[in-house]
């Protein structure tokens, strides 16, 4: 290492200010920043310019739920006398990995990288914070990229919610062709983010658009919209639930599984948003899509799928309305992996086995491999073959609760549904 | 001062922990976050908690073009026996104020607000940077805001530029009936954003679609599209203008006017930068859109505006094509207000009146009435008066560089457009 860097010091002087001659800008920086760098073997370095700082440390958003080589804690850099603090990471785990900085203990965003909108420790209920991040590229896989295919649109649709009462905004994807086939009608999925992210998640950091393009492109899924919508419904302060607080927590129980670590104030503010959300994707969003868009507008052309805390919402949305949707996909959801019961969970619909063969045409879960128990599918996969219940089980393999696992599970579960 | 204060811990200790009792969260902070607030007397009071630090300080991006009552450079918080610092500031500027904090002299945002996308000194040319930003409500005013009326959409395009051999985005926006009325076809309107900020500028903080929903509704307006793209067209490393550095320089002056303080290196980046978008613009961009959407094809129904930097490019693109736009705005460009020269600015075009007269149908320029003089057109106007050039101005009251003179720019233009 210091026989190494004495030979870089004398024959490379300039590459080395680059951060080595072996390492890039990550791809998630803004234009021009040279850092983050991702270097040949995934290892990567940080830099921070902050002279008159006495501590700045690398702190992954994901530390608590998942090991992917940016250390499970905060990190120290270390100060170089320029008063620029820098550190390399061994190699890790490839996908997009959400960090911030921690300077003298104050969260900062990486000024180098775009931000990305991300729940953190700390932060307010349903509450989104700008984070940083670094994507390290899986190398010869190309499927979430912006590749030379035929490109649909996201498009930005504000619309009226009469359960609460405001103006929302959804994203609709629309594939290549629907501008020109101006009669056709499409098949619709609704896909939703994870806890602290939002309504964008999916289109930015979740590389949809690019996933389904590059689906359509190779002929491995059907023509659909996709709609994002923000899963929190959160009622005015102070709203009770329906039957008080401690049948709230039960019912969030059967619907949504435990949640260690959340206090019941939490948990009961949390059921009556999730409950608002479900009332609202029935009454209002899907009314809305099926308006103003060439929408096949039945069960058999409606999946439900999502993220994590997404995951976790279609599965409450998905089961307890099979009149309206026929696919359901929970990616990391963890719900059915914390507290799944057969008799109780999404309200025992797990004991009508022939009901669930009959009306779902997808029962799709995963989860990634090296994901935390909390989130891990198999034993929920297990359950279901000994239940009886059809469904298919996919698992990431290395990647954690993090993006790339979830840019394989779009990939994976879309080409399954409207067959 | 003092007794107020006094009489507030007496009887108001509970509120006045909430930033007083006649203040609010501001419409642009996260959801959930209390701060930054503002007073009802548009007082702005700003908070961050920083244990650790031993300076922090609120810097206001347009600090070297504008006073809008931040300050003009940066001002100190208060730290709190808690750790908080907090800073309340005299009234100010009503509109959308973009700034970030220094802690120990390292730029950081604002936690509490949404990031919005900006220059900022020291930062690489052409680079955006998340900024924080607050907005302090007009009284009165909602021109600019999402109202209960038709609301089109806004669709995020990939398209492939042959100009910079590259994938590039563009934002479109369609007007409420576009999907309705499958045979109309529309004008365009090419919509640039300013230095340092990106293709989402007009979107996000520029509030573009809320104010045509608004004109359109009000009927005070054509329906047309509205394109933005990202106004850099940066060349290959070390790419040499054509002519050389020298005759670069005079080319810049003759297009884009005088810039105080810019390097003679940045200046050559950025023509040849300008060169290559304008190119881009007439080969790649304005193909992919007939192609892409139904418009009407012509110069007639076809205009370019911009505010600051996208102001100058509004001037140097639509003069330079009359055969191709037959409408410009200038929102606060300020190169015509820097370095206007009727024989030489815009190679020259200003020398044939009867050829502008006849073939533009609308030249709107406007600025700020607290601009610095840099970006202020009351004396262009009068040139251009003097020279029989037909034109509409427009000075924004009380407002600085910054997005409230824009959205009130936007909002007074598109209604003269496709008359």
């Amino acid at each position: 290492m210091k026989r190494s860097l004495l030979l870089c010091m004398l024959a490379c002087s300039l590459t080395w200010a680059q951060g080595g001659d072996d390492s890039r800008p990550a791809p998630t920086n803004v234009r021009g920043a040279d850092y983050p760098r991702v270097h040949s073997d995934s290892r990567v370095t940080f830099r921070l310019e902050a002279p008159e700082a006495r501590r700045v440390q690398l702190q992954p958003n994901s530390a608590a739920e998942a090991e992917n080589g940016l250390g499970k804690g905060p990190s120290d850099l270390v100060r170089g006398k320029d008063g620029v603090w820098t550190l390399t990471t061994p190699p890790v785990v490839p996908g997009l990995h959400i960090y911030h900085f921690l300077v003298d203990g104050m969260p900062a965003i990486d000024p180098g990288s775009e931000t990305f909108m991300a729940g953190r420790g700390g932060a307010h209920y349903g509450e989104s914070l700008a984070n940083s991040g670094v994507e390290v590229p899986e190398k010869g896989v190309d499927f979430y990229l912006l590749k030379d295919v035929p490109h649909g649109v996201v498009q930005e649709l504000w619309y009226y919610s009469k359960v609460t009462a405001e103006w929302r905004r959804a994203f609709v994807y629309t594939p290549p062709e629907y501008d020109r086939n101006s009669r056709a009608r499409y098949p619709v999925l609704y896909l939703q983010h994870g806890g602290g992210d939002n309504e964008s998640g999916w289109v930015r950091q979740g590389r949809m658009s690019f996933i389904m393009d590059n689906l359509l492109a190779a002929k491995k899924a059907v023509s659909m919209l996709v709609v994002m919508e923000r899963g929190y419904a959160n009622p005015p302060a102070g709203t009770q639930p329906p039957g008080g607080a401690a049948s709230a927590l039960t019912a969030w129980t059967a619907i949504a599984g435990d949640s260690a670590g959340a206090s019941s104030a939490f948990r009961v503010q949390d059921l009556v948003s999730r409950l608002r959300f479900e009332d609202l994707v029935i009454r209002d969003l899907i009314p809305t899509i099926d308006a103003r868009y060439r929408t096949i507008a039945d069960r058999e052309h409606r999946a439900i799928a999502g993220l994590s805390r997404g995951g976790e919402q279609a599965m409450q949305i998905g089961l307890a309305h099979l009149d309206t949707f026929a696919s359901i996909g929970d990616f990391s959801g963890g719900s059915s992996a914390r507290a799944f019961n057969p008799e109780t969970s999404n309200n025992g619909i797990f004991k009508k086995v022939d009901v669930l063969n009959s009306k779902l045409k997808l029962l799709w879960v995963g989860s990634g491999e090296a994901e935390e128990p909390a989130y891990h599918y198999r034993r929920f996969h297990e359950t279901l073959d000994k239940l009886g219940i059809r469904h298919v089980f996919y698992e990431s393999p290395g990647t954690s609760h993090e993006w790339l696992t979830w840019w394989r599970h779009l990939n994976q579960f879309v080409p399954h549904l409207f067959r």
